[in-house]
């Protein structure tokens, strides 16, 4: 035990040493990072059935990193409270078959709330799946409405891969710029009205709203993110202990191509 | 819906090319991976409170995609059935001083499986998390009783960051070469018998057992566990979905240096 609390110890003074030189010297926050770093954060996550896995828990994980040296909180909103399922629930083609997708294993988190119980928040994240497939076939709107109604009392919106589809329809990228998962781009791009659909990217920022490219871009995201609102020095250390290069372009984008959304100059 | 459905199509129909193409021309399999793509790969992954997210749901990103093209089943065991939580349990430094993390927000997954039911397993991943801490406090060994009673019937043992501690008290990695998170590397270490600890690896692979360095290395490591164990095409496939780039050179590890674990040459 003894090597683990002088390691917890010198973490502590080595982000001690980082703060003050960051608001003292050399790193100088700007008026949202003080703000940020002097607030709890209230986080968000929507979930269903047939939520993409790494979309939700990538972010989360440095969303969770932070959440020690910085006051933060987290509800994982679903329609009900209690576990949700990463298993695609049946859905169906145009021609009425059926795409049954059981077979694939389960990984179940737990929502803490419903749309109808969930605290207010100041970040709102929407992750992509294959659940969005039922979910639009069963004209089940519930996803949108709640984006929808708290749009306006939420500092940042944030999607994952075809969780732009969500914001889309909720009419949350209206006249903004946005990405998504390149993969089924032309599925998630003909939600939205006025939406500047970017092909190249790895995640788009406009305003107070963030989209990713599919799945693991939402980590890189997340890191572009958690700089924006809380500055360098902490994540820079997060993610080495997270031992994660992240991307840091948000032009880095092989997969336009590979999914032929976009081709090289 | 036609845009999906189109797309899914049309991705079974590049997968049962390169299927073929495996099997009849390009790519030969390894007996190994022939065993392994016709049969049912059974999955058992170990948590506990206090388990870090992206150990458990990195590498679980890629097992579950891969469950669409080949049989798998996933068991999440723990000492009992239902949630298990992220967010670390208090423990106590060595002169008795507490460590309460319990501000840090928490993800739950559910456990489907306490030790006492859990069905055989194939393959065996125990992920790291400061929750080891506790564990250790308390004198409790379910999780490395648990390890050791399957090491004989298992095929694939595998740790991501500190959960190599859980395989060396275990007896896993005795006379074998290891790796582990290069942030705590000293307290992981310092168990096990005989064990060949690999300073400068983002995984080690040593016969059946599998061993990776912190958090986002477990991605890595499971990649390429998956191309061993199934081949390549398919799993080029599944890392191109994710909008992953792996790393694939075992050696790679900047931590190594970061951490002072090792030097540069």
């Amino acid at each position: 035990m003894n090597i683990q609390m002088h390691f917890l110890t010198s973490t502590l003074v080595v982000l001690t040493q980082w703060l003050q030189l960051s608001s003292a010297q050399q790193y100088i926050l700007t008026p949202e990072q003080e703000r940020n770093a002097n607030r709890t954060l209230s986080v968000g996550y929507v979930v269903y059935d047939g939520y993409t896995i790494l979309d939700v828990f990538g972010p989360l994980q440095f969303l969770s990193d932070l959440s020690w040296p910085f006051d933060m909180n987290l509800s994982v909103i679903a329609k009900a409270a209690g576990p949700v399922h990463s298993r695609p629930p049946l859905h169906h083609g145009p021609d009425g078959m059926a795409m049954d997708m059981s077979k694939m294993v389960d990984a179940q988190i737990v929502a803490t709330h419903s749309f109808e119980t969930a605290p207010p928040v100041d970040v709102l994240i929407v992750p992509g799946g294959v659940g969005d497939l039922t979910l639009l076939e069963q004209k089940d709107r519930s996803i949108e409405d709640f984006v929808a109604s708290r749009l306006d009392t939420t500092n940042y919106v944030m999607s994952v891969c075809t969780g732009a589809g969500f914001l889309a329809r909720a009419g949350v990228l209206d006249g903004r710029r946005a990405t998504a998962t390149k993969r089924t781009w032309d599925h998630v791009t003909r939600h939205g009205k006025n939406v500047t659909w970017v092909p190249n990217a790895r995640w788009v920022q406009d305003g107070k709203v963030w989209t990713s490219s599919g799945v693991a871009a939402g980590m890189d995201m997340m890191v572009a993110f958690l700089r924006h609102i809380y500055g360098d020095p902490v994540v820079n250390m997060s993610v080495n202990e997270v031992e994660y290069a992240p991307v840091v372009d948000p032009n880095w984008d092989p997969y336009a191509v590979i999914f032929k959304v976009s081709f090289p100059p």
